[in-house]
């Protein structure tokens, strides 16, 4: 460890100096000198997934860094070695590579051009005030679907400006060929957080004198590890590279999926990485699918098979989800078994759909059974592939489904892309449950792999929603245990790795209790601040049970058997704050409508809290850029629960990554060379 | 389950409706009906643990619950049966006990007094508001020094007025009789929570593309666990409830340890549950000790053998740590070997001692060598039992002993009770080591018990003081590498079962970074928070680099090898929020001297963010009473990391509790019968 970082420090130390003041503006993520190298220093690989090497020389033309006038060097040279002389097992010692060029090592028929652009950034916040970017000309290759087979440690060196090198340390992970786990089903609590599953657990299950009387399937899991969440080149992550570190062991820049961003203005030619589907399929010819409560053009579902710099290319991620990657020779994953979720903008033709074609259509012709409300979902059989969209944009809630359910008409979502609502509607636990059943007739002997995605824990929480959100925690942490009852009723519990985790965090914790009506009683803010209750005024969660007389009788009483609450809108009410938040009002009762937290105030001000929203409360000022109209992403690590086979690789501490890693070895995803034959190395799950 | 839950709910329904309504003030926290039984329903017991059991019957005079006249039964009866018949194995059916008097069941000679008193309550805040409480009269009997041996349900059953009935079923927990773990040292990160954990891996150890170079000694542990760290009557915790929570197995009530809180006057005649530390001295005679840069009266150390309802206590709590309860027939303890830390006033004859005499006198007659300084400490010999207490109050934090020391000069706080200041301080470290060695020695054969508690990590994150706090829990994985080093050279690390966890959380989570120049030069608050940068403008981690020029040259540069910052002042901090505090000031940069964030205002505003603090920040309103000064505890559950014998008992989510009883059942401590004698039942480890 210390010798590696020894060795990249003296390569970058020229260049860094100079940048070290400005990390939170970045030239370009991954790249901290004016050499880069895609995948970056300290990328991790399975033995045969594909990638691309994507090198870039900077020469900023003014600014801190400004360099040869800005004009880049087109002669930079680039090899590849690897440590300890090649052999499996051999001792590593740095510098000891025998480095041959990209062309020789991999056996590159034709050197790729040579491509030329330019780009620009700001330093800082002062400079971004000032409007005075920094410009940036670049020289650049990229070699494409290069693949490592052997495992070790190899060491890429670009030289550039007469001398500079920039080196890059990769590690190949153990080569593991045999499949423990015929299948892999990944739920990604998207945002969900041990603070937020504690949060639940007190709302949806009952409790005598401390003791729980009931607790969450989560608790249930035999295994338990933490995973850290960081992008690549920066500490709070998005939705879309932390997807893409989980399936594909690689970690990326926020916004990304699929490729390691680089500096030039196409998206689509960024240098990519295989993902989990696409080698599933290569490898072993398995099922796979995905179901998510948000639209499945969203970054969690959609970074399984999507590969490019920005999320925001709904249209062209929907495509690729079917297609596969079009513009360069890439594996195709053959469009996933199943397909369920929100997201109609991308189907119906028009601007948001690819070439404004109709994507309904185009899912028909390649076999597609296509469902649009719940009702034709369990009707679907298991056998045909199956896409099913059930509305514009995200799908609604929990609460708003089975408690407000007043609110649906309002929402104008038709997945047929009227302005009609969508009321038919499956739950993540109808979706998940009719996904295993085609995936595991159609997986057969080949196995599946499923992700399913409670999407809306992380999007009520940016709208500070956090009884929708944890609303939805309660309907993941029901649809794991309805997913258990399932697999075992299909003789496959024994055969499929369950994980339950998510990509990240918000900041947020339960503090106390609030007298709602003393709260609402109370006249200034200052006094309403008195209806909160901490320690042993905290008491005990109402949630869970409905009182039959007093003023609480006339409070909101739903449920759903003993996993839910009883009462969402109890006297006294949990108080819970957010690590970062806009202005907003308070009054810890339940927004019978989805919050919104903020209204747009003049441009000076930005956003402030919501006059409407709350009513009765008290204004809590944010601590945000008056720019931002919702919470934003934190950096904790996550919780991970496993069971089945290969649970004991999951327990401990460990990078988003590592779960991919682990999943694949626990799957027999390695290869040993490119014909895919028969196993040369180590066999073990041991990684 | 369900038939637990339905007849302890049938027992209560009569009285429950009305109190329902009033649940964060409660007459008396584990008494939900006029009844009450303490150890209440659902309390688990360890084979042969000594308890005592309060009946009370309870007759509002007034308010909501009035009854009676305010005349309490004095004829209530009381029964208790083991559940399926008594024998082991046997079916169990609710109902099916066969009752006996406590006193034929126990076989106690003389039944015990009845007892009179009288309290008063406010039913809730408008009850408060308005200054009328409801008065209560009580007629009550305690049976002290009981034990259960046999594993199993109980039923104990309250009779009163005329035919009501509270009943609480028991568990006693398997019997585990055979010693697996020689040694276990427990280490308790005071309000740690994974959020926490985090952040402090982030500012102390480097990157480079998103892979940590070194990680936390945490980190490398095997199992991982959560716990939930409620109270028995309120859902979030002080340090005193859930320390003794886990050194006794039973939940308690906030500002109680190792007893149930009773309604009486007296802080002193509580049911008392026996320790740990109790029971491993009575059964194995093993040494043990406690380490805590807390004051050594502070809840979390004296909760190993104090036994009161308030923590408050402190100078009698001191003295029940030397020569055990007193007032009442009980185990006794014998002493703590080591016992390191902060407090001297209680130490000091003077008005915070116990009937002010002198402690170190005490201490020094009881046969310890005492040192009041790190210098004395290290040449302390091992085979002496040994008091250290190195300052008065809490010890002065990480970041004040080794990057801010010119604070220490003016803390006034030396152990000899003068105000001079304490300059010659040890650290978490330096206790801990030393508490091992002196432990090994003095345990021998027959093993140690080893509480070393981090404290301040709760006490700064209180005064929203996080970089205080981080550094403190730094400091506490430091000296877990270093007590793992140790046990090593000691020969003792495959005998030692090693916990690190905490008592509770704050809410605290990190949610981008700051930069700190923008910040100060920015004219308005709202223009202030465009300094926070999330997301991608996050940006990496400072904290681990040592800048070379610029404006960053001048910062501050301290460290202490490769675990903790290298600079704790960058341009670019973290930029971190609270579940709940009060009013602050931010700017996110250190404070050199401990953060104040409060000011007392007048008194209809309360306290207000202090002016003086964060200088050139902007005002974030709290969300507290304004009568809180500080942050509060919070809600989540919090992590368990395990290593050694019985690891595998610490995976997966349980209560605070159950941590009790695994170190219980690692340790042997479990007894089938009076005498000790010969384990008559299953002494596996599995429970």
């Amino acid at each position: 460890m210390t010798n590696k970082i020894a060795a990249t420090a003296a390569a970058a130390v020229l260049l860094l100096s100079s940048l070290a003041s400005a990390q939170t503006f970045r030239r370009l993520g991954a790249c901290p000198s004016l050499g880069c190298v895609l995948p970056p220093d300290q990328s991790d690989f399975l033995p045969g997934q594909l990638f691309d090497l994507r090198l870039e020389v900077h020469a900023p033309v003014n600014g801190s860094e400004a360099f040869n006038d800005g004009v880049p060097d087109e002669a930079f040279t680039v090899s590849i070695g690897k440590l300890g002389g090649g052999g499996e097992g051999g001792k590593r010692e740095a510098g000891s590579a025998k480095k041959k060029s990209i062309a020789e090592f991999f056996g590159v028929d034709d050197e790729p051009e040579l491509e030329r652009w330019d780009f620009s950034w700001y330093e800082d916040l002062f400079a971004e005030d000032a409007d005075t970017p920094s410009v940036v000309n670049v020289a650049s290759r990229i070699y494409r679907g290069l693949a490592l087979y052997e495992p070790g440690e190899y060491e890429v060196t670009l030289t550039y400006y007469g001398g500079e090198t920039t080196t890059a340390r990769w590690v190949v992970r153990p080569l593991a060929t045999k499949k423990r786990a015929k299948n892999v089903i990944l739920f990604i609590g998207d945002g969900m957080t041990t603070n937020m599953i504690t949060a639940a657990r007190l709302l949806g299950h009952s409790s005598i004198n401390g003791k729980y009387q009931s607790t969450l399937q989560l608790d249930k899991f035999p295994v338990l590890g933490h995973q850290m969440t960081h992008s690549i080149d920066s500490f709070i992550t998005d939705s879309a590279n932390s997807a893409s570190a989980l399936y594909t062991g690689h970690k990326s820049t926020v916004n990304a999926m699929g490729v390691y961003v680089d500096s030039s203005p196409d998206h689509f030619d960024d240098p990519k990485v295989e993902t989990l589907v696409e080698i599933l399929v290569r490898v072993w010819d398995s099922a796979w699918g995905a179901v998510s409560t948000a639209a499945l053009s969203d970054a969690t579902p959609i970074a399984l098979s999507g590969h490019s710099r920005s999320r925001y290319d709904y249209g062209s991620l929907v495509d690729q989800a079917l297609n596969g990657v079009t513009n360069y020779t890439w594996t195709n994953q053959g469009g996933p078994d199943v397909w369920f979720g929100g997201g109609a903008e991308q189907f119906v033709p028009g601007p948001e759909s690819y070439q404004s074609e109709d994507y309904y259509a185009k899912f028909a012709e390649a076999g597609y059974d296509i469902s649009l409300n719940k009702t034709s979902l369990l009707e679907l059989g298991n056998s045909s592939k199956a896409l099913g969209v059930f509305c514009q944009s995200h799908m609604p809630v929990w609460l708003d489904r089975n408690v407000f359910t007043d609110n649906l008409a309002s929402f104008e979502n038709s997945p047929t892309g009227s302005d009609d609502s969508a009321l038919d509607l499956p739950g993540l636990k109808e979706m998940t449950l009719k996904a295993i059943d085609i995936l595991h007739e159609r997986g057969g002997e080949d196995g599946f792999f499923l992700m399913s995605e409670a999407a809306s824990i992380d999007k009520q929480m940016h709208t500070l929603d956090y009884d929708r959100a944890l609303g939805d925690l309660l309907e993941l942490d029901d649809t794991v245990r309805a997913t258990l009852a399932r697999l075992g009723a299909l003789g496959a519990l024994d055969d499929t790795l369950v994980l339950v985790t998510a990509d990240h965090g918000h900041g947020f914790d339960v503090f106390g209790s609030a007298d709602t009506q003393y709260l609402a009683a109370a006249g200034t803010d200052r006094q309403k601040r008195r209806a909160v209750g901490t320690y042993e005024k905290s008491g005990l969660s109402q949630y869970t049970q409905q009182l039959s007389s007093g003023a609480d009788a006339a409070a909101i009483s739903y449920g759903e058997g003993a996993h839910f609450p009883v009462d969402w809108e109890p006297r006294y009410a949990i108080a819970p704050g957010f690590g970062a938040n806009p202005d907003r009002r308070e009054n810890y009762r339940v927004h019978r409508s989805p919050r919104q937290p903020v209204s747009k105030g003049d441009n000076e001000r930005g956003y402030v809290a919501n006059a409407e929203d709350a009513p009765g409360g008290f204004v809590v000022n944010g601590t945000l850029p008056t720019t931002e109209s919702t919470g934003v992403h934190s950096l904790t690590d996550v919780p991970v629960f496993a069971r089945g086979p290969c649970q004991e690789d999951f327990g401990g501490v460990y990078g988003n990554v590592d779960i991919f890693y682990k999943m694949a070895a626990c799957l027999g995803l390695g290869r040993p060379g490119p014909d895919g034959g028969k196993p040369g190395g180590d066999d073990s799950c041991d990684d």
